[in-house]
């Protein structure tokens, strides 16, 4: 009797391990077979910007860590801490030298990182650009505004603060390439979709709050019935408001400027500048992690050689920032 | 005695059910924990288009079926069988009343289709808009070839075939936006960079192979030593190049198309066409269904209301297809 009740534990405890068992094997492969696209931990993708001690990089970061986590691989982010191209350079050298899985620049110089990522890539290091491409490198895709349609949109916004009426003015920094598409999507969507708007002055704000205070000073003097004015840049926006706060009795132009440092925030809730154009930094790292992704693993399962698994170009767009939903860009 | 066992044996049974049972949610856990974007199979994604049964769509399909397998989803593939905006708006309308996760739609029409894709994104149904564009629409995203650099890319390519000498003409589509982004993006190319290039007639082929072989016996008549022809679309190259065989005594430009029809691959094979332009089709369906995945299930953990959690626009690259690559191009 005693024996018999040994045998009948025995098999029916072989029995619970194997139903048990089997429940969670099924689960497992359940899981597995049916995908989800995950890689390795020890898959490891770098971040590499230059003054990377700054605001503005980190809701990029934060976009490559949201990829990077959804997809279970490691980052890291380097950079070199001046805005020196030497400097940004031997960063790169350094994270190439260890072999990561793939790298995300955001080039300082759009010529003289070229030769450094063309030597990655060719040893099969995936590399992307984002936010300041590097055009002429063998990089697989760049990430960032298309400054161009970000100046459309300024100019559609500026429309509808100024009921699509008068004088128009716009600060910039010529010459730099970012700043004069900005300037030419404002001014063409000005000129062919507003009739009864007009831009009458391009301004050279330099880069700089007082020289664009400066300018924005002229304007104000030239065109006392001045309905808006468009800085392209953050530095040049803040110098226009105070040259209009300083403006008490004369013209009270809209201002739009450009991205979203605290200073030009505050200027948004205190009503002194209308907009502020929010470039897609999160998109920029999110999607510069997917990219690298899909150039590691390849999900073509009808790859012709030669041809990219991933976008040449992704526009990571542009949202009109004012007084309504500027607390959700402060930094958390 | 006989209790006692039966007691040693509920005790014994349930460890075991315990111990197995939490191993198995450990490692269920650790599977989740550790990530993998994965979504349910009872998430269905529609792609939608239009002559739903042409080869052209197969490429694209497949990206959005290999996506569709990594991540866990469903996918269904629906379209007008002609190009019939009325028949695509109804199948558009009939996907949408099923609620799908998203949708991927190429436009017949670039204004058509707004009110209904509108209708649906207000309702929360994420859509993308892949290959053809309705630029005014609320989706989320377009996905295609950016043609002026695919045909910055062909100038490239023909400078190469002809030493960067010659006289050049151009067979396109004019009044119709992609062939003139193309023609442009070939014709500033030639300009800025190939001094000793130059573009000496632009002709209007009307999408037609008898209107693209005519206007092509013109160009060997004009200019006799002419030194290469691009042809914006496939039918065009395919009349081009059946001129320049019929000219057997004359001048044997080199002839850069569009496409990889199979009329075109033949004639790529052959020699009669030096190249042909490939689209990142593949790519336009597999990142359609990650960005549309991407907006189900939002991947930004600091998303700003308003901002938008995928690029705006993707450029879905173009490669160059010449005799040495044309086999991995035909249909398999």
């Amino acid at each position: 009797m005693k024996k018999l009740w040994i045998v009948y534990l025995l098999l029916i405890g072989c029995f619970l391990i194997y139903v048990l068992d089997y429940r969670s094997e099924t689960q497992l492969n359940e899981q597995w077979n049916t995908g989800g696209l995950r890689g390795e931990i020890g898959e490891k993708y770098v971040m590499v910007t230059f003054q990377m001690g700054i605001d503005y990089w980190k809701s990029s970061l934060k976009g490559f860590e949201d990829a990077a986590q959804a997809l279970n691989v490691s980052v890291e982010y380097r950079g070199g801490t001046q805005r020196d191209i030497n400097e940004q350079i031997t960063v790169l050298e350094q994270v190439i030298a260890k072999k990561p899985a793939g790298i995300a620049i955001s080039a300082l110089h759009p010529l003289d990182l070229n030769a450094t990522i063309d030597k990655a890539v060719e040893a099969g290091i995936p590399i992307v650009l984002f936010d300041s491409d590097a055009p002429a490198s063998k990089a697989y895709s760049f990430l960032g505004t298309d400054n161009y349609n970000a100046g459309v949109k300024a100019a559609r916004h500026m429309a509808e603060l100024t009921g699509e009426h008068g004088q128009i003015a716009v600060v910039t920094t010529p010459y730099q390439q970012n700043h004069q598409e900005r300037t030419d999507g404002f001014l063409e969507t000005i000129r062919l979709d507003y009739p009864e708007m007009k831009v009458v002055t391009v301004k050279n704000g330099k880069g700089d709050q007082v020289v664009s205070k400066q300018s924005t000073e002229e304007i104000l003097a030239d065109y006392p019935g001045i309905a808006g004015i468009f800085a392209t840049e953050a530095n040049g926006g803040i110098g226009v408001a105070e040259a209009v706060r300083e403006n008490k009795d004369g013209a009270r132009p809209k201002i739009i400027s450009f991205d979203t440092d605290k200073g030009t925030l505050d200027l948004v809730k205190s009503g002194d500048i209308s907009a502020t154009m929010a470039q897609g930094t999160w998109n920029m790292g999110y999607w510069s992690l997917q990219y690298l992704f899909a150039l590691q693993h390849n999900p073509n399962t009808a790859q012709i050689p030669g041809s990219s698994p991933i976008p040449r170009r992704a526009d990571t767009g542009i949202t009109v920032v004012t007084a309504s939903n500027v607390d959700d860009y402060y930094a958390k």
